[in-house]
């Protein structure tokens, strides 16, 4: 069975995982989100492709669902005592090497795609993992350039400076997608959709990871051309994000934070949605919306509960392919 | 009293930690070497600047002379997981922070002048410290292809690889500044060295260190042009190197490893020449070569060793003044 995913950093490392678990068979690409990606002290730094392969790679700190295990940073400390900028995106020593790497192989010509394919030749995540383009996409967040959100005047910022140093509490106005315009899919990523078997959205940001990767042109259309059934498990539970502050996303594009609301928002791509047994009661709206829907319990507690959900995610497929 | 130095690693670095003690209200520039730099991982590292910069700052590892004190390599063990090149050249943690960001500094458009500056921001070693050159000088070493030394067949490796991978232990037939002969000295250079009251040339090695300064386009004709007078300090005790392998490089050049032979090196600069006690029989010999010549200890056991080393050479140069 080939499957292919969409996946940002921790809920779509987490849910491979289990996917893994649950179909150690399956050949899996993952396209991974880049336009998180952010250069720091000159450093090419991919934190949603490195969220995947060191959670799949066993290399994962599992407290905190993403960096290394075992960290230390004694660079950091440094980088502090010069006075360095960016210190509120913290690199540790052993995370530093791999964008080290990643920096001399993308200088020397490289494309992403190949350096992330160099890099994976140490973790081996069981999975083909592919970056959505070798080229520059950022998302960017417009908010109030006075900080207190009335004035007229905006500014844009990087969505890792909105997110890690302000933990988005500044309100997004909009979100932008730097250069997605022009971005061209990586090598092998439109055929992985339109060969999959199943296609799967993996409870992962909608906004600032599933929306980056299917803003590269072409891929939203390949996705919605595939014959494969696509089947996707809502990041809301009940009316608030399972991790990280996917409600201020949700919010800076309108878009209601709860299961429906971001069914909504793939409703043109979807077969199925999976809910959390919390949201029911939202299964008849999404079905109405034309989107097969069944309520599953969505809390990822431990590997084989992410194992469950992606054995009733393949079940819905199953399901809906039969239709 | 303005003093210039030309100064290579380590025992360049302990001289001038010495010299300070000596005469703290001194103002001292010291024109470090660059042609040891070398990238590696794609970090810009500048081994002899650091060297200076960790010993006068407090921040050198006392027990080898070179690289941070409490260092750490979590940076370089993932490096090696990785498998990735360059693994005989270990950067460490902390130092590591310093190549970061003159690489982005370099990156940004910065010469390395303005990068050692800044860097001295936090070290504040106490002295001006200025790159011989902001252009990309190295020294390359060849040796032959087949490492045993008999085949005509050679090869240009870089000076580090040479040192550090291969312990000197393969023959080096020459030595070549590649990029020397197209240098500029950076900026402050030249002035330091017409503007000096004393000239000093430490103990650090005449070949790999004191030779790429000196080779710099005007400036071996500055320091002959100089008023100030030009004391050196020999880095040969009783025929072999204070410490390092500066023989090797020695006989790369056809020079003998003696007191008297690296003086006759620099004959055409130095107006006076401090050699060992234990060397003092080569004291008639320098003096027949026009340079005044004494003998005291010149063991830099300890900073108070190398400040009494620091006032011989000061008082050779008040004599050599007043003749």
């Amino acid at each position: 069975m080939r499957i292919t995913a969409l996946a940002g950093g921790i809920g779509g490392s987490r849910f491979l995982r289990g996917l893994l678990r649950a179909v150690p068979d399956a050949e899996v690409t993952v396209i991974g989100n880049t336009a998180d990606d952010i250069t720091l002290h000159g450093l090419h730094v991919s934190p949603d492709l490195d969220t995947v392969m060191y959670t799949l790679g066993d290399g994962i700190e599992e407290s905190q669902g993403w960096g290394r295990s075992g960290e230390t940073f004694a660079v950091a400390e440094e980088l502090a005592a010069y006075g360095a900028e960016a210190q509120w995106f913290t690199l540790g020593d052993r995370d530093l090497a791999t964008h080290l790497l990643r920096t001399q192989m993308l200088g020397a010509g490289y494309p992403l795609s190949a350096v992330t394919e160099a890099l994976c030749d140490r973790w081996r995540p069981g999975v083909r993992l592919l970056p959505m383009t070798d080229d520059r996409v950022e998302t960017h967040v417009v908010v109030p350039a006075d900080g207190d959100g009335d004035g007229p005047a905006e500014k844009a910022i990087h969505f890792q400076e909105w997110w890690v140093r302000l933990h988005a509490e500044v309100p997004a106005r909009r979100i932008v997608l730097v250069g997605a315009d022009q971005a061209v899919p990586a090598p092998g990523v439109l055929d992985a959709i339109s060969a999959a078997d199943v296609i799967l959205l993996p409870p992962s940001n909608p906004v600032v990871s599933i929306g980056p990767i299917l803003a590269v042109p072409d891929v939203r259309d390949a996705v919605k051309a595939a014959a494969a059934p696509v089947v996707g498990l809502s990041p809301i539970i009940g009316g608030s994000p399972v991790r990280g502050m996917a409600d201020a996303a949700l919010k800076a594009i309108g878009v209601p934070t709860t299961a429906a609301g971001v069914a909504e928002l793939f409703a043109d791509l979807l077969d199925g949605w999976l809910v959390d047994t919390v949201d029911a009661d939202a299964v008849q709206q999404i079905e109405a919306a034309g989107v097969r829907c069944i309520a599953v319990p969505l809390w990822m507690t431990d590997p084989d509960a992410a194992a469950a959900m992606s054995r009733a995610a393949l079940d819905l497929a199953e399901e809906v392919r039969a239709r």
